[in-house]
């Protein structure tokens, strides 16, 4: 993988959880890489998280929905890793507009600055297996129909679709990975809203006894970011495969066995199960496991990191940093 | 279909082209309608299209996207007919922002101010044939991939996905018709963007001479627009399959095929075959023939509107009312 030596980068959400572990393995491979954030309170940015290569990096705190800026950031790069966006499901009901401007409104208006200013960069898109709603078979390749149940579920449809539609009618290479429960360092410890894992791993270290919906034994198909960013690379040095998405996935594990994992490798900690909250029955997706064929048949990638490796190294991550992630009270989600 | 009598309908749309002419039809079936049209210059709102009704509906002119006011418009309604929108291929490719405030962001707003103050209403809403783009397999049925050539095309398909998503979090009684190729009376003759058959007739009826691509036989599946009014109040009458899309359709021609047609009954008139032009070649979908099967079993819906008879009625119409849809030649096409 030399391809990115000298290779001009553009990383939205750059200082967010998966922007920003991307971002350090660039650099280790001589990318020059630029993170355009607008650390918009609530959500993944966090200037500590790029803190190993922050003289080597350039950092724009741009919003992505600035189109004049947008013009200029993304003109003479060889590859742009569109990773700005939401993913909660309960912000995006609550405030069905806001979801709407960051997951819709920000990326077309980022495809048409890369149309008109640069439609030779290379763009991969993060998409997200919210796409899918409630798995109606399993395991869920990529043809499984969309019936989301959220809005954010759907916005992020509407972000792929334009990307690969700018495939098929323009001709700029644009891939989409849908990813899945992603954890590992660098998330964003504030609150649960944009994942689910991390925020399991926090409550352990915090001493709190985690609560799990019904029994616990809900499965979802985990991924740590290294394995994350190890696709990203792969799809982006690739020249094929181009208007398309991708699952990604490939570990397999109920909530409660996740949980347990926590609480084994930090040594203590509670879990138990309650009841379904009315509301909260009615979005419940149940069993989610990927099919990764098709980007192991594509690209070649699989996951490569063990869950208790990932777990492991999580946890250490946070033990150190804690004071970055875990903030005053006030931002705490009580 | 006793079903209307005294009921109170809202129309978004309604003093469009399949808006108005569902206005009619519910006042002679004894409803209460309340027309929402913004006028929009270049899209199908025409006061006249309501000719026959003008003093026995209410009209608001009123911007979807007002969320103050469709607040207060959709109160105490039983049914809404969700038919503002755009359809231009060329628009949305030219202005993708207006199309997505449009499509997206004011269905949406709608929505919630169902769901906030009226969620026991009945939403229909118009999808389209566009969703799907090229089509892999004739005929195309509602499980079809929706991968669109245009930035119309995913626009509705997210707004759509709204609707039904509303019903299965919510309970919303929403169902979306996805419509195809409509000609008839009222359809706005100022241009060719927002529906080529109607186009066609005008062109014929100025003696203008049809200039069809390639070799003029690709398929379009088409309807009648009072089959199409037929379907919609079938739909909203029916206490079942709510939550779903439904393909219209069901008369297929080629374009070619109908400009004959046209010719024969008006009779006189001329149409050639000219090549492709380049930029329209990555955005044609070829053949598009619809299954209809699903809204037949259903609600038991069929269009019935002879072809030929539908043309002859639509070039009656635009005959006697000439004066109020071809307007200046300023606001021509040219």
């Amino acid at each position: 993988m030399s391809f990115f030596r000298n290779k001009k980068i553009l990383i939205t959400g750059g200082l967010g959880f998966i922007g920003s572990n991307l971002a350090i393995r660039l650099v280790e491979k001589g990318a020059q890489v630029t993170i355009v954030d607008a650390l918009i309170s609530e959500y993944g940015g966090n200037k500590f998280n790029i803190n190993p290569v922050k003289n080597k990096v350039r950092i724009e705190i741009v919003d992505v929905r600035d189109s004049n800026k947008m013009d200029k950031l993304v003109r003479r790069k060889d590859v742009i890793f569109n990773l700005a966006g939401t993913l909660s499901h309960i912000d995006s009901m609550t405030d069905p507009m806001t979801d709407l401007e960051i997951n819709c409104k920000a990326q077309l208006s980022l495809l048409e600055s890369v149309r008109n200013y640069n439609s030779k960069a290379k763009i991969v898109f993060a998409g997200t297996r919210n796409q899918y709603g409630k798995a109606q078979y399993l395991p869920v390749d990529e043809n499984h129909p969309q019936e989301p149940t959220d809005i954010n579920g759907i916005n992020n449809i509407a972000a792929e679709k334009y990307h690969l539609m700018y495939f098929r009618v323009y001709g700029i290479k644009a891939v989409s990975l849908r990813m899945t429960n992603t954890y590992g360092p660098r998330h964003q410890m504030k609150h649960s809203r944009q994942g689910i894992l991390n925020w399991f791993i926090r409550l352990i270290l915090d001493g709190r006894t985690v609560q799990l919906f019904g029994t616990g034994k809900q499965i979802r198909d985990v991924n740590y970011v290294d394995d994350v960013v190890e696709a990203l690379l792969l799809v982006a040095a690739a020249d094929r495969g181009w208007g398309e998405a991708y699952n990604l996935g490939g570990t397999a594990v109920s909530l409660l066995d996740f949980v347990k994992r926590v609480i084994k490798i930090n040594g203590k900690g509670k879990v138990k199960t309650i009841p379904f909250p009315i509301e909260r029955k009615t979005i419940e997706i149940g069993d989610y496991i990927a099919s990764c064929e098709k980007i192991k048949k594509t690209y070649g990638w699989k996951p490569k990191v063990d869950l208790n490796v990932g777990i492991a190294k999580t946890i250490e991550y946070y033990r150190h940093f804690k004071e970055h992630y875990w903030y005053t009270e006030k931002t705490d989600e009580k």
